[in-house]
């Protein structure tokens, strides 16, 4: 069985900077394209700091086209800055982190009220909001009491396109539903893991990411969301590398690094549940249509022949461990 | 300030074995004595091996008297059986791991209805049964799952002394509350943190445990409780050392190690809380009342002074970090 895919996006990727962007750009090249979060350090807030790291990405790429969404880190521009963002080569959108919610957010909104005015303007320009939507509360509570903050911006912003990131419950594909200009991105780890897989067994500080996977009854509602092929989920990998040392020693940082698995894994769960029809749209065409994309033309052609994941990618001084380290999956790229 | 403690008991506690028992022994000399868990590999089943294990204990204490209360890994034993148990010296109750639910427990139970004779036996001759409360669920639902197993045992063997291991859950409480043949045993570390401690900013493999650590509102009651004076609910810090490198390597294994500084640290939360007139009660009385225990007489004196907390013990070959590594607890034992 195989399948091909016109140019698949990952609308939620990390590829952080220096030696470990180097490692990380080349494992994302089977997509045509991605969402690049600009949480450095410092964070991207500037047209210029955006396209010289537009460069250094396709520096670090091997050659392969790839469009490169890129965005900045939320802070309360105003309209000439925003006029400036909008016609910056690359250019995508802004992304808003509560501040010192997670990995180098520290710089991050702490009062929404105060961002008003940058709220209705790129609602008037069409620049799409892409959140991190977590409050400061119980781990487990902290989506589900962000939502009533998403129902605010859909409300007072009803034309701005509003973007929930790497969303984990049921909850939160409820408000989908109710508001036609907000689109969520899911990841890989939470159409497959529970807290479970993170802290059930043994303590897994490679599945360990923010937001923290949830309840079975949450990642059973985003699988079938994303198999039934919602047209406003897409598949935005949040895939975050850090160094090994990072992830397994004491105090671990969040983030479970998917990128060179997620097209042969989604394929290998689409296949099972005999959805692979609706993958598509849920790797490429509900973003494009929502956003208005036009990437780069790729095709990619997946088949159920196993990948054997490496154990780990190590390049350029850095190691870091893949989602599946060591273990098979049942799809592969075809190259 | 200070408080005199008379016979303080740990009524939950794990030691090991071999060089590991050789330096956490010591470490639980400010007690008068504890419950000792039976879960060693292979598990303590037989009166040869309890009394054996007791042996290899008091060798490793440093000659302070320590009562031993002394637990058999639940089987299902016959009326002869627990007849030898019971004449067995130092033999306190049975400890009942539903199969493969946490570290060495694969031998544990999985139907509980095979066990019906043991238990009416129990209930006969006195024998108390401890049970680690917890389903093969979702992790934060397995104590609350259990409790209906809880009811089951309480209702249908209402002599039969019950005790619910290291609860964590209000719901747990709850049940507490409506049977007076049920106690319960609490830990430190559920009396302070919630799995935001745990997995809600870096991942704290040293908090990690069986049963997790659940939400806020369930670390309160539990709090409430204890500093209440609940006439039965007993300290039991299942202080579970593990070797370092068990702890900080991928896939941690769980237990808090908390045996050194659980008193002083019980007496800071007491005496914060206005509470200090239940600490005797919490740490020693309910449990001497509730199973007509005597143990060693042995006063303790906890003062108003820091306590500079170790970044690890060190001794015979075994390294083990304990919870406070490293940092200063406002209260400390006067030696």
């Amino acid at each position: 069985m195989e399948i091909t895919l016109n140019s698949p996006l990952d609308m939620h990727l990390h590829l952080r900077d220096g030696d470990m962007l180097k490692l990380t750009a080349p494992l994302s090249e089977d997509f045509a394209g991605a969402v690049i979060m600009p949480n450095l350090v410092p964070p991207v807030t500037t047209p210029e700091m955006l396209q010289s790291y537009s460069a250094r990405i396709e520096q670090a790429m091997s050659g392969t086209p790839f469009s490169r969404y890129m965005t900045l880190f939320f802070t309360p521009l105003g309209e000439k800055e925003l006029e400036a963002a909008r016609h910056t080569p690359g250019f995508f959108g802004l992304k808003l982190y509560p501040a010192g919610i997670t990995t180098n957010s520290e710089g991050g909104v702490s009062d929404l009220a105060r961002a008003d005015k940058t709220f209705r303007l790129m609602e008037e320009m069409g620049i799409p909001l892409l959140v991190h939507g977590e409050s400061h509360g119980f781990v487990m509570d902290r989506e589900a009491e962000f939502l009533h903050t998403y129902r605010h911006l859909a409300e007072k912003y009803p034309a701005l396109k509003l973007s929930m990131e790497h969303i984990t419950t049921a909850a939160a594909l409820q408000l989908l539903e109710e508001y036609p200009n907000v689109c969520a991105t899911v990841t890989l780890q939470h159409l497959i893991i529970t807290l479970d897989d993170v802290a059930g067994g043994a303590l897994k500080p490679h599945l360990f990411c923010k937001p923290i996977a949830k309840r079975p009854e949450d990642r059973d509602a985003l699988l079938q969301a994303a198999l039934s092929g919602h047209p406003r989920l897409m598949f935005g990998s949040d895939s975050a590398p850090h160094p090994r040392c990072r992830k397994e020693a004491c105090g671990c940082a969040a983030g479970v690094f998917t990128a060179p698995v997620a097209l042969p894994k989604l394929a290998e769960i689409f296949a099972a549940e005999g959805a692979l029809d609706h993958l598509q749209d849920f790797v490429s065409g509900n973003a494009c249509r929502f956003y208005g994309l036009t990437p780069q033309a790729r095709k990619i052609t997946l088949r159920d022949t196993p990948m054997q994941v490496p154990a780990a990618y190590r390049s350029y001084g850095e190691e870091v461990v893949p989602m599946y380290a060591g273990e098979s999956i049942g799809w592969s790229v075809v190259r």
